[in-house]
């Protein structure tokens, strides 16, 4: 491994290979080089454990046609979650279970993936799901292993990650990570559902979902999101707050880019009561210099006030992007998520998972909204988070499979309260 | 203070007035005396953080007016929640938040009560509820004293209580606790809505309720619940289990009594498919030995896996507990809740709070059902937790203002998992 470094900057790669002595580190003052590496292959053990299966009272029979037929109900609906023992899934598994999501005639399995060492939690949480007896929760596996637990997965919900461990820079992470999620792509493109939709939730998000994607090369790229719903949600409540009314008049908020401390909460196509944002907040110079700051640095608050990350706020949000999803969007407004974003008619690079406003019919597809207003403040603002996207693309180029990755990161951008 | 003790049992009360020598322990081997004190007043401080506020973008006006008749949305409702910075609340707020629980044309309004050291933590609590973006949730408000937070209260639920401390016993928790539920009860009677639903989740609920009711005189003691259908709900997932069932088949169960190791899960009421329990599980040596055993074991059996106790199920019991009064009960079943005994056809001691099967119409209220059967079995365990909770009621007598306490409590009962 070699590592160029100097100020904030580190990079940990496990180099497999010889070094590719033809890598220049051109203008980049800080550079890290791995050689190209085939993605590791995930290791499919016998162990029972590392079986996916189904849980306690899950495992009993029944027969689901006949309510689908008596009930008028839904097929069943296959939900992947990694990270499954953890705070966050604590909240959404019991929203996914109660129909909060689905609606009411949704029945629904959950194939939970946990870790050897939370598995036992696992089966608690998976104790807890039997208590709750929801009815429209028909199945529940629990395993270790994504290439069990992701068969025949309609969603796939990435919220497990490695946590940043104590001086490890957002560099290191983003390989730690990354190989999590090089090799959750790998299993899905190998079991899940040919239409599989993804939410990588797990941190940093739209990297770890650009390399989830060119992981899984047969299911298509669109399918990938990276979760900016919760930045949204929170954009649109400091709006309310400032504008003196309430949170369910302001519409049409998009927060563009990475979901770091670079992202942007656009205040230009936002809408309060149907107006624009700055015809009904007249500080601009809030708008421009404390607003996004106020966004971001929401969890790093929370986290002082409640002394863990925000995870039930965070659950509600993942709900509501796939809610988005399900749902046909409202007439005229939009909403925010991280997507691939070739073809994009704002002119941002192709290639990456960029936050950008969306639109569904309901039917789990979404299309990019047309008719979008840019100023200067705002172009540079994108720019910015968008260099940031490729610098982290160029950061993980071995798990993507497209070359040699060196770290030329500017700065630490990872949000405040966050992993 | 005076404690005779012997065995198991320790009794920590707070003595204020002078010893009643007039108190004779009887038969009891083991008992603690104290003199019968008015229950402590609350000192209604005028500090800022005392008071009850509004909170953040909740505090905005707006029409709800307007949207009562547009949406046709039913008059907001009002909801206090103890122990608002809990892991349990932090689930069920944003239940209740969501309309899970009163339906989507249901405004609700939370009502926060913490203490002064979580107060930041509950700031925590509702600045994650801000950025939920319920449509449904238009008040939030945070406070430390009951006499402020419970005003107006339409539901309050009641799930703050002190944890057990090293070494203490139920005697002294009852006590402890009682004190607080003594507060609350004479606070809901000074300010709550003259109908108010009350759910007593901190432990011991059942006598707390009784506290808390016989401290709230112009409250109807019928409106006083103790959870058990906690307990209820994993009777009925255990039964499924040994039947080879899904749950959803699984009716009638009442849980009976205490929520303690004394409780009853009725498995000669309860159906299968609609048949008897004893006519579809055949083994009745694992009824009568092990089943009740697997209930009251499995918050403990959580505890080990998950390594904090069941809150997120807690929850859902809770909401459970709730929607059964707010939506009439399917024809021919019914749900356990924790009730005033007064009046009740089973011949259980009058004046107490046990749990009994139950049934609503929809509009809050409920009734006890009638056609019950019982055996030998049933009768003697069913004595069993009866003797206990007026062996509890003797014990705290002193915060119902019905005579001075003793206890006489002939052992440890708390459920395993629970503080």
């Amino acid at each position: 491994m070699l590592c160029f470094h100097s100020r904030q900057t580190v990079s940990l790669f496990t180099l497999v290979g010889p070094l590719d002595q033809s890598l220049e580190p051109k203008s980049f003052k800080i550079t890290c080089s791995v050689n190209q590496v085939p993605a590791p292959v995930a290791v499919q053990t016998e162990e029972a454990k590392n079986k996916s299966e189904c849980f306690g009272v899950f495992c009993q029979t029944y027969d689901l046609k006949a309510e689908e037929e008596t009930k008028s109900w839904k097929k069943l609906i296959n939900v992947a979650v990694s990270g499954a023992a953890g705070m966050i899934s604590n909240h959404l598994l019991f929203k996914l279970a109660s129909g909060e999501v689905f609606g009411p005639d949704q029945p629904v399995a959950l194939k939970l993936l946990g870790s050897e060492r939370s598995f036992q939690a696992l089966e608690g949480v998976a104790m807890e799901l039997e208590d709750s007896l929801y009815p429209l929760l028909r199945e529940v596996s629990i395993g270790i292993n994504p290439y069990e637990v992701f068969e025949d997965a309609e969603w796939a919900l990435l919220i497990g990650a490695k946590p940043r461990g104590p001086g490890m820079e957002r560099a290191g992470l983003l390989d730690i990570n990354g190989q999590i999620f090089a090799e959750q792509g790998k299993a899905l493109n190998a079991v899940a559902s040919r239409n599989v939709k993804v939410i990588v939730v797990g941190n940093p998000c739209n990297t770890n979902a650009l390399i989830c994607l060119k992981n899984a090369p047969d299911i298509p790229a669109k399918n990938f999101h990276a979760l900016t719903r919760l930045d949204e949600n929170r954009a649109k409540c400091q709006l309310a707050l400032k504008a003196g009314v309430f949170y369910d008049k302001v519409s049409n908020m998009t927060i563009w880019g990475n979901h770091s401390t670079t992202q942007v909460p656009d205040f230009l196509n936002a809408r309060i009561n149907g107006s624009p944002v700055k015809e009904v907040i007249k500080d601009h110079k809030w708008l421009e210099e404390e607003f996004t700051e106020k966004v971001q640095k929401r969890g790093g608050v929370l986290i002082q006030k409640w002394g863990r990350s925000s995870a039930a706020s965070t659950a509600v949000s993942i709900a509501d992007a796939m809610k988005s999803l399900v749902t046909p969007t409202p007439e005229g407004d939009w909403f925010s998520t991280g997507v691939y974003t070739n073809g994009n008619p704002y002119g941002i690079a192709q290639d990456i998972v960029f936050s950008m406003p969306c639109r569904s019919k309901g039917d789990g597809d979404y299309e990019l909204v047309k008719d979008i207003t840019f100023d200067e403040y705002l172009r540079k603002r994108i720019a910015k988070s968008e260099a940031e996207l490729l610098a982290e693309k160029r950061c993980v180029a071995h798990l993507t499979g497209e070359g040699v990755a060196f770290c030329d990161l500017p700065e630490d951008t990872m949000l405040p309260g966050e992993m």
